[in-house]
């Protein structure tokens, strides 16, 4: 039996339980999950136990992994010296921070939009002269969804955001921890569109790439993912090694996404999630095996699974509401919901169409056509 | 919540309880399954609790299916009367034994193989004048895999058997149900392929087919189900034609399999099963929504899912072993064991395979070439 514990029990948590339940590979018949999490009736509850206290929950597997980044550092500590982590806690300590990411990507050969640390007030000065305006200013911690940024369009909005950010930087200034850059300054890329790759690597190194997939947002959620997104086989071969760059160096085992701009020219990271992602959710009906499945069998010690498309995919996001979903939908497409109570903003559930053809695959989601508002 | 019971705990269990685990259509998150079943440590264990007391299990759950024909009536009568048993116990009746279910093939104008009842020695003696020898004499009851059979060749054997079966026709003559023929005399046909057809109907009437499946049976045993199967136009409608007509006749609600003998002129129907069968678990993979999945949803007065095939699918049954699965099954293939102790004929397990065209899934099947020893 092996029992696999993951940290958060919401919709990735619940999608992971699943993929492990049909799961059995190699005869390794029995691989449970269970999850640590402290929120009221999260979405694992169905597919497996929610501990809230992570002794037992500790107690109660041997191989560990999480589904979201935002976790308490002595908890992760704890798992990663006494048992197995994977991913590795490196990667996980990289992605939380956008300062520790980027100039991760930058050793790494792997190109990113123009971006300067910023420690204090005269930093945000400097970024404007250097990147020049509008820039982006994002927290280098805690920040999703396109929450903890600001946008500077203009002179008046830097001395504000100056302002607004000096009482940040004196406190850091007492920290002499200079991994703990609070913030950075980003160039505001005119992307022509973003996608997202998708790889795991086994504990032997072996590595499988999902196809490309090509992602659009509606405010600052994810709204769709297609899959396999055309890119030109240069651009293909760089997706290939930047990612194989990031596997090798961080040790990885599991699921790793990157997230990209596409300017048409060049392609630029975005950033990292060392976890089985939203925009991979569609390879749940879309490929061979599901970006769930390859992690479980990744994290388990299990061999990996072929990550080659079944013809077409599409994934809708379900955002605040799940109600008035299109028959054709219903029939025609996936339609998951995690269970989550609704609100603003949330991700309560997705839709993922599935064909032989382009084509055909353009016909089945033309029901959602008139359903741009599952974006609440 | 809709709570399933599910009547037997095997791997057709098992799978169905995967599929619910990852069922929400509708929005209908919460369907459980719980299952009633005798032996020790059965494989649905893994995917839902099951029960060994029947009042328990009937409180448990507010629907009630089942995985195997096999059950005691005065069970099947309490669900029935009680609460929702689908599909319907007369289908199930009918199923259950050879006699019936041949006369309710000739009575919907469904073809079949020549055949007889068998009541006394003197039936058993005309069977051979009017069918001719060879022929095959089966128990209308309790038959599956070949079991149950007797393949009278010759004049000597043809003597043998009404010795053989003297016994059990003096003890049924005591009987005054018409209905408990014990035997029937069945034509051999010698038939190009063997398929079999797997639709689903939900509680409005709406039915959905699956492709057409060729079996390959080898020692009894279901050895591999290839889909779609090629098939004439005029075969393909009298499949969907005769499956309607039970579907319709019995009200159905369910997944529901016809098996075929396919002589190249003509199709004849050799047995129906009232479930989700080993023919179907190609859909898992092979299909947009897997037999599972649409058994569950029917039964749970969901919307029933499309059918259509994901490219070529084949599947290998795993009996009596699953050592020595080829590295590449593992990989390019989806492995499922049941998680059943090994035991000679006994299906542990199956391998599916996936493929855009034919070609390439041949490429991939040539991996099994040397595994024809699954069937141990």
């Amino acid at each position: 039996m092996i029992s696999i514990g993951i940290l958060g029990a919401g919709q990735l948590g619940q999608m992971l339980g699943q993929a492990a339940t049909s799961l059995s590979t190699d005869g390794t018949q029995d691989i449970k999950c269970i999850f640590y999490d402290q929120a009221k009736d999260p979405c694992a509850t169905s597919v497996g136990k929610v501990y809230r206290d992570i002794q037992e929950f500790n107690q109660a597997a041997n191989i560990f992994t999480y589904e979201f980044e935002n976790i308490e550092q002595s908890i992760l500590q704890q798992l990663a010296s006494d048992k197995k982590l994977f991913p590795p806690l490196e990667a996980l300590q990289i992605a939380s921070a956008r300062y520790q990411e980027k100039s991760y990507f930058s050793k790494l050969g792997i190109d990113t939009a123009k971006w300067l640390p910023l420690n204090n007030e005269q930093d945000l000065q400097d970024a404007a002269g250097q990147i020049g305006l509008p820039f982006l200013v994002k927290s280098s911690r805690m920040g999703y969804d396109g929450k903890g940024q600001i946008h500077i369009k203009s002179e008046d909005e830097l001395q504000q955001a100056t302002k607004d950010l000096a009482k940040v930087f004196s406190k850091q200034q007492d920290d002499k921890d200079k991994h703990e850059c609070p913030y950075i300054a980003e160039q505001i890329i005119n992307f022509q569109r973003e996608i997202s790759l998708l790889a795991a690597r086994d504990h032997k190194g072996n590595v499988v790439h999902y196809p490309v997939v090509e992602n659009v947002h509606r405010k600052g959620i994810l709204y769709s993912s297609s899959a396999p997104a055309t890119i030109d086989p240069a651009h293909q071969q760089l997706c290939h090694e930047w990612m194989e760059n990031l596997l090798v160096s961080l040790s990885y085992v599991g699921l790793l996404t990157l997230e990209l701009f596409d300017t048409g020219d060049t392609l630029l990271a975005n950033e990292m999630a060392p976890r089985v992602h939203n925009s991979g959710h569609w390879t749940i009906e879309g490929a061979e095996t599901s970006q769930f499945a390859n992690h479980i069998r990744a994290v388990a010690g299990l061999l990996l699974g072929s990550t080659t498309a079944c013809g077409w995919s599409k994934m809708y996001n379900l955002v605040g509401s799940t109600k008035s979903i299109p028959k054709q939908a219903k029939t025609s497409g996936h339609v998951h919901i995690y269970g989550k109570s609704e609100r603003l903003g949330r991700k309560l559930g997705h839709i993922t169409f599935r064909a032989d053809s382009k084509e055909e695959l353009d016909v089945l989601c033309s029901c959602m056509d008139n359903h741009k508002n599952f974006i609440l």
